[in-house]
């Protein structure tokens, strides 16, 4: 795919972006967790490798609050790697000589996807504040839906990081007989109440931009960049770790010898944050952060089993692996270690690693020889048991 | 003194606060560490107790970022008691009965002392980003001059926490003479990377909304209240902790038996956020913030002693004692041990302790037992070396 230089927002159009497009809920809508009835959904995918005969071989991968289905490939706006280039391709650890990996854009996202940068059908307009709030769920039930058209009965995984660790969870619970494993990566069952509190930082900085417009900003021809940046930047320092952070940028100063003594990025780690904030808002939209971020706050699996999590998987065969990042403090151990005492209490198939590293929550993204290898091994021998061929 | 109800910052004039007022530097300027002279300078303070017959029994209570000399009274302008109530007064650890305690508000600030609010001599306008760019120790040479003004040659002890504690520390190292004691409270001897980026976050929080007019807003007659909150609402959460959030909010809803399926605040600790900005804009000034935070940005003790931090306090005969948090995440116990070895280092009289607390960075602030009981114990000793009477 050739990258496309897209002037967002008032030049993207959802239907622009590159790969697979497909219309689901044609028929009969989807009833989303909040009781709206939302309806047809365009979802926006990508595959990579070859659906084996026996249709065993599907890999669902579920991106992060930000991410997108391009996994293994250019991205078409930034022109960057795919954002999982180092574990998806053939040979890697999600071998696409061997495996058939699906990752769509998730449902509110703003790459493909129905979200609230499309025509709301009643009146033409985006939909701004007028799409409905979705949940985690209802991400996963989309995805279903995907799996249908695609003819995938079962999937042999279904694996994700952040946000798509969440949604893995989700699929184990909500869909089980359709997951023969899940890899939820530096995920919790429930967003704490700390991370609550940064996804309302963000949202409120969106909110505070005048040119957020009450949500109506690209009916009126402008966005909320400055607000949408200042999110961006809050979010990207819960990404990494206080000693990634002194590693890479310390008090370096930034193209100077000595202090400006004025309010210039002074320091390295100022102007990488500020590069994080302006190269954001030109691959993402302002209201889907807003959505996104909700379903994230929303996501709390024991909440519909009396507050027991353990009550979620009685009864699951999923074979489960889950990972977890020494220095990841948005999604810290402990939280995976519920996850991994609720699936002992029901005597699941479970592995648990917690992989030392300084690189914080991102490490899930970054090169992990540990995570890399022991996935591996999960995956083969999942695989042997799903009767899928060796490497 | 009697609560006042100041409308900032349209009607607030530096002068109107409370309290003592006095004007420095009036005869020969002060030369801050960016360059720029700077004189007359007024301090706004407050004292409790008496100064004793020797001289000999003044605390210096250093203010963190957004604290002031309100230490020990209601505050003026929120009504609520003062700061440090739980530890200064008649019997408690700073007892009034037998310390002299001077707090003021430090350069830069909001709450009388000499700051961006201030008209600029030069205009008669407010100075805005024309007030010069200050540091720690251009704040501690400020009170190096009101102490000269109240007659106190030597400090009995020199104690804050957070900004304070840097103030505690650069007083050992740039006054030696002038310190007995120096009780540094989770500090730091340098700022650290994370804690630069997330007051880089507070600050393009603030300059990205319209009514910061590039610091002119008070010329201009707005308020950049928007920024200022969502600056205020990131740095809260750094403030507490994970544990500490989860304890108090956990994820329950506020006022509501469900989820809203919307953006107002569900849950409790989007409310309890959203207030703690909301009240800050009432009190606080947004180019205050600019340029204090900026202070703290630019501390780095080791920086001008070959980057080797022991070599600041070469020598010293002031006896210190440090405090850290468990749960402090914004400035870890790690902080703190970095200055006690190289305190060590020079065979300086020190005293460490961690407090164990899941209250995170504010525990300084709250009613922490071991905390106050360890603090009594190393003044009470101090004050037998020093001659003060017992308790």
């Amino acid at each position: 795919m050739k990258p496309v230089a897209l002037n967002r927002p008032t030049s993207l159009m959802q239907a622009d972006i590159p790969g697979n497009h497909v219309r689901l809920a044609t028929e009969e809508p989807l009833r989303l967790d909040c009781g709206v009835e939302l309806g047809p959904v365009t979802v926006a995918y990508r595959t990579y490798g070859t659906l084996n005969a026996e249709r065993s071989n599907a890999i669902l991968v579920c991106h992060a609050l930000t991410g997108d289905q391009f996994v293994a490939e250019t991205h078409p706006v930034t022109g960057k790697p795919g954002w999982w280039d180092l574990l998806v391709g053939p040979g890697k650890v999600l071998d696409t000589e061997r495996y058939f990996i699906v990752c769509s854009n998730v449902l509110g996202g703003c790459m493909g996807t129905t979200g609230p940068m499309d025509p709301n059908p009643e009146t033409g307009e985006p939909y701004g504040l007028d799409f409905p709030v979705i949940t985690v769920s209802d991400m996963v039930n989309v995805q279903a839906l995907l799996l249908d058209r695609l003819g995938i009965e079962q999937l042999f995984c279904v694996i994700g990081g952040s946000m798509g660790g969440m949604q893995a969870l989700e699929w184990a619970v909500r869909h089980p007989e359709r997951v023969f494993a899940a890899v939820p990566i530096a995920a919790a069952a429930r967003h704490s109440s700390q991370n609550i509190a940064f996804n309302e930082v963000g949202r409120q900085a969106i909110m505070a931009d005048p040119d957020w417009r009450h949500g109506e900003y690209l009916r009126q021809g402008c966005v909320p960049t400055r607000g949408l940046a200042v999110a961006r930047m809050a979010a990207h320092i819960t990404y990494l770790s206080d000693s990634a952070l002194h590693r890479k940028f310390g008090r370096r100063l930034q193209s100077r010898d000595a202090l400006s003594f004025g309010f210039d990025a002074d320091f390295q780690v100022e102007s990488y944050l500020r590069h994080q904030g302006s190269s954001f808002v030109e691959r993402f939209d302002a209201n889907s952060y807003l959505y996104i971020t909700r379903a994230m706050d929303y996501f709390d699996i024991a909440s519909e089993h009396d507050g027991v999590l353990a009550k979620a998987f009685a009864g699951t065969s999923v074979r489960f692996c889950l990972f977890s990042f020494t220095s990841d403090w948005l999604f810290p151990t402990i939280e995976s270690r519920e996850v991994v005492r609720a699936l002992n209490a029901v005597a699941a198939n479970v592995s648990f690693v917690e992989v030392e590293t300084d690189k914080g929550h991102d490490a899930f993204l970054l090169d992990e020889p540990e995570f890399a290898t022991t996935l591996r091994g999960f995956l083969d021998g999942a695989g042997k048991h799903r009767g899928l061929a060796g490497p």
